[in-house]
């Protein structure tokens, strides 16, 4: 078993870089606080016996060697970027239990055949720069660099001026890595485990997601002098949007989901009807051919609104994954860890992405959850308890030495 | 009759400070741009022999002296701010054509019992600090000057400070100068002096107004891993008051409007559903009760719509002015004025709020429009014609040489 102090003492202690303003951290990817969280952790990993590595997108892969030079790492890891306003859990319980369990098997003098590789993946969160998981989905090969290194943040910024910029651009070929494993620990960041009071999500498949930008293009004009009906009101065509995504995943319900985070007005004043509207339409459910459907019926019928409107319209998805089923080894090597450790446990989907879900593609890999407090995250109250996370972190430690073989 | 030509040359001139990004303007208020073009209207102003006063909201009073010691002045003025995205003529032709008035008075040798002052207003457009004419609102009474100094920008920086920044604070207190008349010429950013082929409008009314900045309380969550039925979704809130808006807009036609220029989601992030959105909603109509029962419906319907969605819901008035009806002496003098120099008219009410509608409060007041091309204003494009210019501010100068009396 890990110990679950120490765990605890490491994820308040990097809670204290970038702090937010409500309890939880502003950790945005390739700021100044991301790159001070990098520094600690890579401390921290040091100083537990591993050597860095660090590829050409800014992910960190903490190594300590195996037993057998021929043998292929297992990858453990999540993300240390956070939300705007995000929590202290949301991906860093991944990371530190990771190396948790290294420093666990160092205490034990346990030694594996397979090197264990504690991963810090770059830009997961997708707030400054979408989309979601940019630097797994370049690993996996999904995106191109240059792809990645374009996208920009709402400054203008782009992934690649920043990640000179804070001082972590790798020499590693992105992707050039083989996987003997990938494991990912996470908090479950919706509500089941804790309503079904499991401690452990044995989790089976990731449901799959659209981001669609809308643009919106209205004519900007005086919203006291414009008669209604001379109105090109792109305000009006995005709300009508909003409502209509509501009813689309009303109506594919159970097990979808359909909202917006994100909308910007240009020019934002408050008599003047917007020229321009952008906004991000976020929809997943784990049923792929439902997944299509959906982002099919909210094209066709936004296109309608805005037609009816003489609002101009054009989508850009700037964020996709298909639904993932996790490899149903590593997924019983979870459930019987779990079992194994007397912890309650269920199969779980995972409602938000995650890393693993791009490293699926080029290895076999799985996922373990714990519950959260009200199923809140992507909120600064987001909250979990010292046990909670030492049964998750107990279980990926039993996983991984199940698979990295002693 | 005026040199429209010369006039026409000053709009140009000023045209070049705080240039737009499509052939339009952003010199809003209390910015550099906004001193810039103070300091070339003083010049100007001065070098047609006025001297300056400014009070304490910065506005600029510039007097050219009457023949008559005791005789209260003539003021002639609007603004010279401009929208984030506005265009050359809004405000600006107001201004520059008073300025152009007294040229040609000096020109003829025209000297009037009664001094004209004419008068740049701060912060008209109301889109840095909200509300819009504030600077004639305490002028007027309206609101006190620690209400305007405090009011702030986007970026949290009040007017009082951005006022003493700019170096326009003035000593006079403000309202301290008594009024004879007060006229104001503006085009009129609305589509029907064009459509009816009218040089001139003679603007007898002025619609009501009510700002409703809603502040509406959800919770910030994951748009993929919390369900439909767990979410407390704001954003969706705000999409149905804005369709609501709309409809309490349609059902009072004809002569009422009601739109959003301003939305603000927190914290914005595409996979985050919004804790606060906060959003402005501008009604008008020129009936008084209308108006008034127009907030109250919007008010009780947003709140139903809230509470359905257990979103929390607060509303503030942050900008208003009920229907203004101008003086009907000189809404004559205007049209007569229009008669006699043989140019096209119609009565007509202003759909936008101006100073003059404050002015109105302590003052015989009214004003003077012209077209402008497709009734669009609060837009780069906005556009006129320089002979539209001219007409109306022959009209101008000959109402204000009546009221004047030379
Ligand atoms: N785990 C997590 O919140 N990832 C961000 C990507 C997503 O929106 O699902
Ligand atoms: N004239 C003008 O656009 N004034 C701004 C205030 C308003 O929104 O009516």
């Amino acid at each position: 078993r890990v110990n679950g102090d120490r765990l605890w003492d490491m994820l308040m202690e990097m809670a204290k870089i970038g702090p937010g303003i409500a309890g939880g951290n502003n950790r945005q990817t390739l700021t100044d606080a991301d790159a001070q969280g990098r520094s600690l952790f890579q401390t921290w990993c040091e100083e537990a016996g591993m050597t860095m590595g660090v590829d050409k997108m800014g992910t960190m892969f903490m190594t300590r060697p195996g037993t057998d030079p021929d043998a292929l790492p297992v990858y453990v890891g999540s993300h240390l970027d956070t939300q705007p306003t995000g929590g202290k859990y949301d991906g860093v319980l991944g990371v530190l239990a990771a190396l948790e369990i290294v420093r666990s098997m160092n205490d034990l003098g346990i030694k594996t055949k397979h090197p264990i590789v504690v991963t810090n993946w770059a830009n997961e969160e997708g707030a400054r720069f979408a989309p979601a998981m940019l630097a797994s989905g370049v690993f996996a090969g999904v995106h191109s660099l240059d792809y990645a290194y374009g996208r920009q943040d709402p400054d203008g910024k782009t992934y690649g001026d920043e990640l000179k910029r804070i001082g972590w651009l790798g020499d590693e070929e992105v992707g050039a890595r083989k996987m003997h494993a990938y494991y990912e620990y996470h908090i479950e960041q919706g509500p089941i485990l804790e309503a079904e009071e499991k401690q452990i999500g044995v989790v089976t498949h990731c449901q799959g997601l659209w981001w669609l930008e809308f643009t919106l293009i209205g004519r900007e004009a005086h919203t006291g002098s414009t008669p209604m009906n001379l109105r090109v009101n792109a305000g009006l065509a995005m709300a009508r949007i909003m409502e209509m995504v509501q009813t689309v995943a009303m109506d594919n319900q159970p097990g979808a989901v359909g909202g917006v985070g994100q909308v910007k007005f240009s020019p934002n004043s408050r008599n003047v009807l917007p020229g321009t509207v952008i906004f991000t339409v976020d929809i997943r459910t784990p049923d792929l051919a439902k997944l299509n459907a959906m982002r099919a019926r909210i094209e066709k019928e936004a296109a309608a609104i805005c037609e009816a409107l003489g609002v101009g319209c054009s989508v850009e998805a700037v964020g996709h994954f298909d639904p993932v089923t996790f490899d149903p080894k590593l997924v019983d090597t979870v459930r019987k860890a779990a079992e194994r450790l007397g912890y309650s446990h269920m199969n779980i989907i995972s409602g938000a992405g995650h890393d693993a879900c791009w490293a699926a593609k080029v290895a076999p890999a799985t996922m373990i959850m714990c519950p959260c407090v009200g199923g809140l995250s992507h909120n600064e109250a987001e909250d979990i308890s010292k046990d909670w996370a030492t049964a998750g972190a107990d279980v990926l430690l039993q996983a991984v030495l199940e698979t990295a073989e002693i």
